[in-house]
């Protein structure tokens, strides 16, 4: 680490440190990816945030989680040039045959970032700050959550909220299908479940839940019927929403479907429902 | 192949088969899947349609595709006893341990059925019945593609035409991404490029390219503005439709977005244009 520190003073001139040595311990940080991301507490898990590719790891530098770390390829941290330029934290350079050594796998991204976790807003301040919100019960696959979040970041959600059974956004997988969006739309844990509903009426939302029940308004209906604050409610696909999140919210909705009841993808049904919301007046 | 035509005759019962030797050769069709949609000309290539898991097969059997085989193991294949009840084709049924060992993965879904290709619609067909159908420039990503065929069932859309660029919407991964939704939605190639479209305006389509160009319609302005016959183009992810394809369509039409120009995925792109032109007149 005393090396990694010292590295700090080069960066005043912008140029990466080059180092060869996989053993090298100013590397450990990217150690072993497929695991570096889980709780400390588990094996192999750091809890690190890990962003992969050019893209991603823009968004990290960009994000409020502390930088420990870059890692790349030349090419790969030559195209970050600009981003780079203010940042403090250690830029390494080496081969891909290197890198691949390093993190356990062959990575064609060809750059990778590694931050802490930081504290998470409260439900509470998502609340406050926003007009449209996701509230996910169950939704535990990394790739949905992942595309979820990216859905939301284009389609004009604020802010995230994660009921029971939700996997962790930061998860590395999660975080690469996101396109790097978990680190920029802000999520908090929703607690007690449904009761914790409560917080977002107080605050002024309709709260509607995402069901293809019959009887449910049309995402239509609802975005034509509500001029303030939404928070849409969606379960994990196959099981759906719980029978007690759909009776603690204010109002059931669906997508119309030509299909079978559970015919799209969870995030693909939370983007036409966040489309269809952004239009609200 | 004789033992799976004298099959044939129990299956006036119901019965399927119990096999256990993995080199059994009435298990041929089953044999490395990973390959076996290729086609025949190419290494390991036979030019199957494969379907895995109930949902996938129940979709397999009542296509068009003819069946050549199911095989499963034992609960899966009694889920399905009332799908299988009018089957000619042979019903296997052997272990999860045996399966694995004749397709060359484990295979967590326990059911398989394997059907011969036939013969696609023209684009022309397609036109004359469809009242919506996408046509794709490039998506050659097999999940995106199975993706947009599942979302264009859930989504009122009648047809797919496929420009240059795509890939078979039978590969394995794209039938079990499409929840088998490719062997229900109509397709074809559309030939040549883009002057087919010509064949669209012909029937009375209105065509529309999704690109986030400055200047294109919203996608509300064009379904409040189109009540016929519209087909919506679309490009791979990243770099989108080509200028040709843009420039040949009557119309641009974009989703509007918080975000980046690229920040939906094809497929969830395509779902909330289609989620916007079911709703139309």
């Amino acid at each position: 680490m005393a090396d990694g520190r010292l590295a700090g003073v080069v960066e005043r001139t912008h140029e990466p440190i080059r180092l060869d040595d996989p053993d090298d311990t100013r590397l450990d940080d990217f150690r072993d990816l497929t695991t570096a991301d889980r709780r400390p507490d588990r094996p192999g898990g750091r809890g690190f945030v890990i962003a992969e590719g050019t893209v991603v790891v823009r968004r990290l530098l960009a994000s409020r989680y502390p930088l420990r770390a870059v890692l790349g390829v030349p090419k790969r941290i030559a195209e970050l040039a600009v981003d780079l330029a203010d940042v403090s934290a250690p830029v390494y350079e080496t081969s891909a045959d290197t890198m691949a050594r390093v993190v356990g796998f062959h990575l064609n991204r060809g750059v990778l970032a590694v931050a802490d976790k930081a504290a998470l807003p409260s439900a509470e301040e998502i609340a406050r700050q926003s007009r449209t919100v996701a509230v996910l019960e169950g939704v535990g696959d990394h790739e949905n959550l992942g595309a979820l979040f990216r859905n939301a970041a284009a389609l004009g959600v604020d802010g995230v909220l994660l009921g029971p059974r939700c996997s962790d956004p930061l998860y590395r997988r999660s975080v690469r299908v996101s396109m790097g969006n978990v680190l920029r739309v802000p999520f908090a844990q929703l607690e007690p479940w449904p009761a914790g509903l409560e917080l977002l009426r107080g605050h002024g939302f309709r709260t509607a839940a995402l069901t293809p029940r019959p009887g449910s308004l049309s995402l239509r209906e609802l975005a034509a019927g509500t001029g303030g604050k939404v928070a849409l409610l969606l379960g994990a696909e196959g099981p759906g929403l719980s029978e007690e999140a759909i009776a603690a919210a204010d109002v059931a909705v669906r997508i119309p479907m030509t299909g079978d009841v559970d015919s799209l993808n969870v995030a693909t049904a939370a983007a036409v429902a966040f489309y269809e919301l952004a239009d609200r007046g």
